[in-house]
């Protein structure tokens, strides 16, 4: 899934660059990392990425050379619709082989963990269940929605995995702090997976109009007119995630793993830094560009212009330079700067 | 005076465009305020504006199309030098005839008062007297030079003015504390009053080698070995400022007038920054540039680079935007920005 277009990381992050297609948790874009660990348990040329029409080239550009198939949204429908459409395709390449859904914008440290849980959901999901990873939490962060987590049910190649009770929204402080003292909370990674079989008949259950619209989609693929009726039919499905229109609702029992691969969803210029701290230098700054630093401590730069940033006795800032904007910000307020777009909007 | 190359306005102020030909105290550089400030009490005819060699372009460019004439230093040589130089000029056009002597970066607030303490020295420097311009300190400023006053000798078109005991150095802040509680004391403004006959005795008697230099020059004036002289002798020149050498040796009394124009020698951003403290927006913020402010206070931005500033959060910063280089630094540290360059220099 790389259809999203946030505004979390402006101004590197626009509308037509949204954070997927930025390199910052690597010299990689997030979604050619994406890619890169999928090749730890699956081929590529049985990876559909899902994305919106004006991310199309791009997306074209960064996979060329890859045998990935990139899927067009006419339009952004949210996870449901992305997901079903995608479940069309997998389903041509066998209807009871599991499907690995993954946002392409996500960080995760420990690759060979991460696959292994993969592989290990992946024999589960074959036998019709519907599986997503859940992270165990090491800070009582706000930011996730929870899992709240039942009993083991069994093991699939030796890892256990356990009932879901109930998918729970983003917590306060409060609350984030009796989850992680629980132990029965995990984030929610929004990795899933299942068989193509599997998901499509818990949309027809649970999302009935969105069925038949992915339905008529269906029909068309393989014939002259797929491109018209994807582009009538999908504009028009429900925008709901998978998790409200169908986690939420479905009568299956879903699994969950634990997992501890040291997973982030990046969602903001804090967590980037908090993610990369490891890289600072001796004052504790996060240096991504050209920077010169004299008595600065724990600032994150990143700059995406050809142009030298230069700091001077400031502390806990995030300085983002690209070719027609420069931002400073709080890092500890990073979480507003999307709130620059849209006064642009309004201006 | 225009031959600085300070690098206090750093990354805006380079070797190659320093302070003076800057666009930060109006939207005129500060060359072109000094010389609209000279039209109130001189004609632009009689008015020499010494630069360094590689400022001389740009000079030209700037003061295309006003009378003024410029002087080229061969290299900066400091102020006696600058200031020798230039009375070589003006004593042509009369040997008795004031000069005043002006830096071309400095501020002054109430030009009309301003033009009047001018009127006023330049009579009592008709008669032979070395004056100096006081400004009265509102502030225990430490950067600043200090004039030493004794009592009242005279008056000038209805002006008193003092007799000055001693030039102190830049205090440390007990002292400037010291200084102005006592009201004996004013900041030195570096703004000098004198004919060329008397500026050119006491160089003879101060600083005799560098006299000879000066003479050497001024043989060739009009002489096709003029560039060939200047270029020989001034470099050879001993490089000192009028105040070591001069003001501070000569046996001569010097008198200063006491002003309240409204002056500043603009050292520092933060300088800046209080000087147009009344253009802020409602946070306190001065916005010299294209900038976007949420809930950020009492910053600085100045831009000279076709970009968008946005600031969220921050307080006391200030930002300087240019083509290569975007500088954030606190603007209680901003007279260390000439840290860039020594560290680039090293480089």
């Amino acid at each position: 899934m790389a259809g999203g277009s946030g505004t979390r990381f402006w101004p590197a992050s626009r509308e037509h660059l949204p954070k997927q297609f930025l390199k910052i948790t690597s010299d990689r874009t997030m979604l050619e990392e994406t890619v890169v660990r999928i090749r730890q348990f699956a081929q590529l040329n049985q990876t559909y990425v899902v994305v919106g029409r004006i991310h199309a080239e791009l997306t074209a550009q960064i996979l060329s050379g890859s045998p990935a198939k990139i899927l067009i949204e006419p339009t952004g429908r949210n996870t449901a619709a992305c997901i079903g459409l995608a479940a069309l395709s997998v389903k041509r390449l066998g209807e009871d082989e599991p499907i690995v859904v993954l946002p392409a914008d996500h960080f995760i440290a420990d690759v060979e963990s991460f696959a292994q849980t993969v592989r290990s959901a992946a024999e589960t999901a074959r036998q019709g269940a519907i599986i997503t990873l859940g992270v165990k939490p090491d800070r009582p962060e706000t930011g996730y929605g929870y899992i709240h987590t039942g009993d083991e049910q069994g093991k699939s190649l030796g890892q256990p995995y356990f009932k879901v009770r109930r998918f729970v929204e983003k917590p306060d402080y409060q609350t984030a702090l009796g989850y992680l003292s629980s132990g029965d909370y995990l984030w929610n990674s929004g990795i899933f997976v299942f068989t193509a079989r599997t998901i499509l008949e818990e949309i027809r259950v649970c999302l009935p109009a969105l069925y038949d619209g992915l339905m008529e989609i269906e029909e068309a693929i393989g014939h002259a007119n797929y491109q018209t009726v994807l582009d009538d039919v999908y504009p028009k499905l429900e925008s709901i995630s998978i998790d409200y229109g169908v986690m939420e609702k479905t009568a299956k029992p879903i699994y969950v793993f634990k997992t501890d691969f040291g997973w982030s969803d990046v969602g903001s210029w804090q967590a980037l830094y908090e993610l990369r701290s490891g890289e600072c230098d001796a004052g504790g700054n996060l240096l991504l560009g050209d920077a010169m630093v004299v008595e600065a401590e724990r600032n994150l730069v990143f700059s995406n212009a050809d142009r030298k940033v230069a700091l001077l006795g400031v502390e806990d800032l995030v300085v983002v330079d690209t070719p027609d904007v420069v931002m400073v910000a709080r890092l500890d307020r990073s979480q507003d700067v999307k709130r620059f777009p849209e006064l642009l909007k309004k201006a």
